[in-house]
C-alpha cells in the first residue's frame, strides 16, 4: 500500500520524523513524503492511505480514486469535512488516546507545582533569596477529574500512590471509574464543594461549555486549585479572573485558554499564581510514535483484508 | 506524663500548634508550652518528656531530674550531644521518616517540572508570550534513586504508574528494593551512565559526601537531570556548576546546596535550567502530626512501662 505523509509540523517535530517512523513500523509498504503543496497533490492522486493535520476535500477527494484512509494527526477532527469523507467512502481515523501518558504526568506536575509553590521558588531565585516557606502536600486532599476517558484516567491511575482521594464527574457515573466516588454532570457541584484541585479533562461539548462558570467558582473551596488541559471554552475566564482577584480560588494551571492564544494584554498573564503553558502539554518526541502505532495496525487491517470491504479500524470516526 | 515543648518554628509553623496536635493525641498526659528560655529552664526540670529542635545539655540535663526521652523534631540529630544524653540515661528519639509522604511527592514535581520545562513556560509568561516548545515525558525514561531509605522508597512508590525504569543505589544492594534494578555504591557509574533523572534521597555519611563529582557527572549522560532532596555536600558544587556551564546535563532542581544558604552572588542562582528551593520540600503542616504520631506512641508505651526500664521506642537514636 501505499501512504501519504502530508506537510505537517506537529508539536515541533518534522513531517520526516513521522515518516521515518512509519517506515520503520511497515517496511512492506511504501511510505511517501509529500513536501510541497504539488507534491502533495500529485501524490494524493494514488494514495491508499492519506495521514496528516487536515485535508482539502472537494476536487482533491475527487481525484484521489484509490484512497481508503484519511488518518489525522489530531485527537480532534473538528477541522475536517467529515460528510465530505463519508461521501467519497473513505474512512477517517483520530489520534484519540495518544495524550493519555503525555498529558497525565503533567496534570500530577502541575499538582505538585501548585501545591509546592514551585512558581514562588522561582520567583525568590530570580531575586537570589534564600527564604523559606511553608507549602502544601497532595497527600491527604482530594482531586476532582471532570472527564474520565483516556487521559482523565490516566491522571487518576498516576495518582494512585499519592495518597488521593479521587472524585471523578462525568456523563455516564452508572459506568463508574477508577475513582473514589463518580458523580454525574448535575451533581457537579457536590464533587467541587469537596475539590481541593480541580483537574478538567473533558472533551468540549455543549455540556461542558463554560461548565466552570461563576457559580461553580463559587463553589469551590479558597483553598482550590484549577488544571484545566481540556479547552480553554470548558472554563468561563471571565469568572476564573474574578475568582482569582478576590482570592476565591488558590491557583491555576492552564495548558488551553479562551482566547487562545491568550492575547498579550490579558489579566490571566499577570497573576502569581497562574501558571500558562501554551497549549503544549502533548508536545513530546513520543507524540508521533503513539500515532504511528495506530495507523499502522489500521494499515496491515485493511491490506490483510485484501481489497475487500474495510476491515474494523482503531480510532474510526466516518 | 508531664511533655514539654520547647520553643520551636518548626517549618513556619508555631510551636503551639504542635502543643495543640499532641493534646489531641494525648488526652491524659499533661502538654506544657515552654514559650520563653526562662519558661523553658523551668519546665524542664520535672518533665518527662522534652520535645523541640533542641536541647543545651550540660547543668540543664543534670537538673532534670524526672527526664525519660528527648524527642527531636528533625530527621537528624548531628546537632545533639548523645554522648551526654547517653551519660544521663536520657532516651533521644528522631524524626526520621517522617519527610517521606511530603518530600517524595516533591520530587516526582521536580522531576515532571524538568521534563516538561515548566520554568521555560513561566520565563515566557513574564513575557506574555505564547509560543508553544516542545517537551519531554518522564514515560519510558531511566530514574535513578541514589539512597532507598523511606524517602528514596516513597518516591519510586509514587513513580509507579508513571512507566519509568528505576534504579536504585544503596548500601546494601544485596538488600534488594522497590526498584527495578539495585546497585551498590561501588557501581554507581553502572547506574549513573543509564540514568536520565538522577535523585539523591541518602543520607550525608563519608560515602555519599561528594558522591556527585566530576567524574560522576561525566558518566551521566548529557540529557540528564538532578534532583537534590538529601544534603548539599553529596554534590560537588563547582563540579555541577562546571557542567552545567558546558551542558554536560541537562538541569537540577535543588532542595538543597552546598553551601546553604545558597550566598547571593553564586552562579547556581542564575542558570535557566536550575531550579532552588530554600531548603523547604518538608515545610507542610503535616509534618507536625507526623512528629507527634511518633512521639504520642512512644509516650504511651513509656507511660505503660509504670516507670520500669524504658520500653522499646520508635525511631530512638540513644
Amino acid at each position: 500500500m501505499r501512504i501519504v505523509v502530508t506537510r505537517q509540523k506537529i508539536h515541533g517535530h518534522p513531517a520526516a520524523e513521522f515518516v521515518d517512523i512509519l517506515r520503520e513500523r511497515l517496511p512492506d509498504h511504501e511510505v511517501v513524503l509529500a513536501d510541497t503543496p504539488d507534491a502533495e497533490r500529485e501524490a494524493i492522486r494514488d494514495a491508499d492511505v492519506v495521514t496528516g493535520e487536515g485535508f482539502t476535500t472537494g476536487s482533491l477527494l475527487d481525484e484521489a480514486a484509490s484512497l481508503k484512509l484519511f488518518a489525522g494527526v489530531y485527537a480532534g477532527t473538528g477541522h475536517l469535512d467529515l460528510d465530505a469523507f463519508e461521501a467519497a467512502g473513505v474512512a477517517v481515523t483520530n489520534a484519540s488516546g495518544v495524550h493519555a501518558p503525555n498529558i497525565s504526568e503533567y496534570v500530577v506536575g502541575a499538582l505538585v507545582s501548585l501545591a509546592r509553590d514551585f512558581r514562588r521558588a522561582t520567583r525568590q531565585q530570580d531575586r537570589r533569596e534564600w527564604r523559606a516557606y511553608q507549602t502544601r502536600e497532595l497527600y491527604d486532599s482530594t482531586v476532582t477529574v471532570v472527564g474520565l476517558g483516556a487521559i482523565g484516567t490516566a491522571v487518576v491511575e498516576r495518582l494512585d500512590a499519592f495518597g488521593v482521594e479521587t472524585l471523578g464527574v462525568r456523563h455516564s457515573p452508572e459506568k463508574g471509574g477508577p475513582v473514589d466516588e463518580v458523580f454525574g454532570y448535575d451533581d457537579l457541584h457536590e464533587a467541587l464543594a469537596r475539590t481541593d484541585h480541580l483537574v478538567l479533562a473533558c472533551p468540549l461539548t455543549d455540556t461542558t461549555r463554560g461548565l466552570i462558570d461563576r457559580e461553580a467558582l463559587r463553589t469551590l473551596p479558597p483553598q482550590a486549585s484549577l488544571v484545566n488541559i481540556a479547552r480553554g471554552p470548558v472554563v468561563d475566564t471571565d469568572a476564573l479572573v474574578y475568582a482569582l482577584r478576590w482570592n476565591h480560588i488558590r491557583g491555576a494551571f492552564l495548558d488551553v485558554t479562551d482566547p487562545e492564544p491568550l492575547p498579550e494584554d490579558h489579566e490571566l498573564w499577570g497573576f502569581d499564581d497562574v501558571h500558562i503553558t501554551p497549549h503544549n502539554a502533548g508536545h513530546t518526541p513520543q507524540y508521533f510514535e503513539r500515532v504511528a502505532d495506530i495507523l499502522a495496525g489500521n494499515v496491515r487491517r485493511i491490506a490483510d483484508a485484501d481489497g475487500e470491504e474495510l476491515p474494523e479500524l482503531e480510532n474510526r470516526v466516518v
